[in-house]
């Protein structure tokens, strides 16, 4: 068997070792509309010429709730939250504080990229955040934040000065292009270890950030700023000889009043008129990003005594905005979540509405410019994106809808490597 | 290679030929609180002692619209509604006619069986209710119901009279033993065969009929006398060889007010409260049985004018037992569904809650006793059982919920052949 064959399992898949230079993207908040949009006015040639040859893009599915950290482990492990554990930006820890999932001792499964690099496949992980970096570096993999590209070297690669091998400084986290930093940062190491080493990346794994989603609608101008020079990116990576996979850790809606105002259910308050005093409110949203979305998402979690739970259920789901509302048991079986990091009820909201805990917790002025956020069933449609033909069984999977867990499955296994 | 582990095709998936007898059971309409009830109480002991032996039991996900036909189809192609095109009992078809899901020329994928069977595996599909007969014979794979086992044989098999094989009878669609006669029949058709060909069965397909399930909870007379029945011919298959492993189609919850009677949201009332005139309000759950449920379920597709989708989503999800509301594109991604033979809105309400056409169209002296249906969320949890020990890949699988779609791919790759 040539070594480029030899199978990598992992989480019980088997995976193909790239034999070219291959990386997979996660476009942090990028709703088809996007790139639809981006695309009908001429804004993304690289992507356009691309989808016009060899590559394809439909419409998948991420995890639930549809938020930046379980998406993020959960294309990289290639499995759901019940298997890898983070089924939220954040939690609530078994001593009942609310803890950032952050730590990869929370992790429950090893990722893609560590067991590639465990059996010697040159792998990088680049965030846009740091908020995940350190998930994605489990497993000893190289991993670098735009965020703090100016603090942090690549030791295991030999690199110390990262902004010295992008060719500028890195841009402030609430900057238009952080996620181009990103994406520029896995290039240029990339180009760099390949004129030092005679060998480049094989296997990179770029995330971005959503801030610029959240503030934009499809078609407003930093957004179209953000797609054009995306689809720079784009160009760039397929001439250098990349196969590129990319896809969406979620949605993005607008979760508005028609005046523009904040379209808010807040729970602690619903639970106060019923007289329920002793609760727990979670929003798994929560992340150090509160410019994004003063952390109102579509997705909370409930922990209350048994006696109220289905007095709790019954008037959520009376409510008009909600839309599920199980408890414990069935959200695991249903959302596929691990059943010990969840709420006794899991609430989530509709495409308009978001989920908060008091009015009074919540500090809208953030968000005044208009509420966009996800975390719900609607923002769990993202675009899957492959730059090269698909052999025929995984083309046939792709147009039947696939989940964006399966993209390194796709660009490993499903690309003529 | 042997022949034992030559592989089959199948919608993108391989499957190992069977070396031994191997079954799969879709136990119609068993909600796992059945068989935690009967098994609690001592009424299933050969199951409770496969399980505290080699078997494992753990809840995993139907698709949606948890009914019978698109689960069964999913079970035996291995694949979802977008891909197999089943996505109701019923359907508007392309004319506007309301059209049965039972016409394998609605198939636009090949079942498992019948790909096993056309390299010449040994293969029965046995359904309790004719509906479903038709579909499961795709492929010239030998089907028989047990509701018309009088009238059918199994000439492929070189059998004319099946009741004969059997030794009694086929009971009526609406006896309580409807479902374990299907069982009977596989198993008496596998033991004439060997003694007739010194070859039975290899690969076996039994589906089964809810009309119990829809009459009585857990713990009722008839339901105990169901579960005692079915716990005997699980002991029956396993005494005889059988590698076995079974699901249900759906869950079963009780739709009903507080007092008793059936608690049904009418659409078409919404609608014309709304003043919208042109509509067409498709129930999936419609079938020729209408006794079991007077076509109540939790699951509905509207057509109506692009000018008046809005305004009815809004007032749809406005509503108090009303969960998810999805457009087409939405829906089809999110359900997996064939967006061609799906409403412009897919509504589904919750646990507690039935979706109706017009109060005048629903005969509810049907349900007069209590309405128990399906079709929604809170029903697509069901019980996944394999007789024999997992590899270990696919007991994590298992553990960490699968899709009962995955259910052969357990029987015939997971188990040790």
């Amino acid at each position: 068997v040539p070594a480029a064959y030899s199978l990598v399992t992992v989480n019980g898949r088997d995976y193909r070792r790239p034999s070219r230079p291959t990386v997979v993207m996660t476009i942090d908040g990028c709703q088809p509309a996007y790139l639809d949009d981006a695309m009908a006015r001429g804004l993304m040639p690289r992507l356009s010429a691309m989808l016009a040859g060899e590559g394809a893009y439909h419409l998948g599915r991420g995890v639930m709730p549809s938020l930046t950290n379980p998406n993020n482990v959960s294309i990289v492990t290639g499995t759901s939250p019940a298997v890898h554990g983070i089924a939220g930006n954040h939690f609530r820890a078994p001593d009942g504080s609310e803890v950032q999932l952050t730590d990869p001792a929370h992790l429950r499964a090893p990722t893609i990229l560590a067991e590639m690099q465990r059996v010697g496949v040159r792998v990088l992980a680049v965030t846009a955040k740091e908020k995940l970096r350190r998930l994605l570096a489990d497993g000893d993999v190289p991993a670098i934040s735009a965020e703090y590209a100016h603090e942090q070297g690549l030791p295991g690669l030999g690199i110390d000065d990262v902004p010295a091998v992008v060719g500028r400084p890195n841009p402030k986290i609430y900057d238009w292009d952080a996620s181009h930093y990103a994406m520029e940062i896995g290039l240029a190491v990339h180009q760099h270890l390949l004129q030092r080493d005679g060998q480049g990346l094989e296997l990179l794994y770029v995330s971005t950030t959503d801030f610029v989603q959240h503030k934009e609608a499809p078609g407003e101008p930093m957004a179209d700023r953000f797609y054009r020079r995306f689809d720079e990116m784009i160009g760039a990576y397929l001439d250098a000889g990349f196969v590129l996979g990319f896809t969406a850790d979620h949605g993005m809606s607008a979760k508005q009043e028609a005046d523009g105002s904040p379209r808010v259910i807040y729970l602690e308050d619903v639970l106060d008129g019923l007289g329920i005093r002793e609760y727990h409110v979670v929003l798994p949203i929560t992340d150090p990003y509160v410019l994004h979305h003063g952390a109102l998402g579509s997705f909370a979690w409930v922990y209350l005594p048994a006696a109220d739970r289905e007095r709790a259920r019954a008037a959520f789901a009376a409510l008009d905005g909600v839309e599920e509302v199980y408890p414990r048991e069935e959200a695991a079986v249903i959302f596929e979540h691990p059943a010990d990091r969840i709420g006794d009820l899991s609430v989530g909201s509709d495409a308009r509405t978001a989920l908060g805990k008091a009015q009074a917790k919540h500090d809208l002025s953030n968000v005044e410019s208009g509420l966009r956020s996800h975390g719900g069933r609607h923002e769990q449609i993202v675009p899957i994106v492959v730059s090269h033909r698909l052999s025929a069984r995984y083309a046939a999977w792709h147009e039947a809808g696939a989940q964006s867990r399966d993209l390194f499955d796709f660009v490993l296994n499903g690309v003529a490597q």
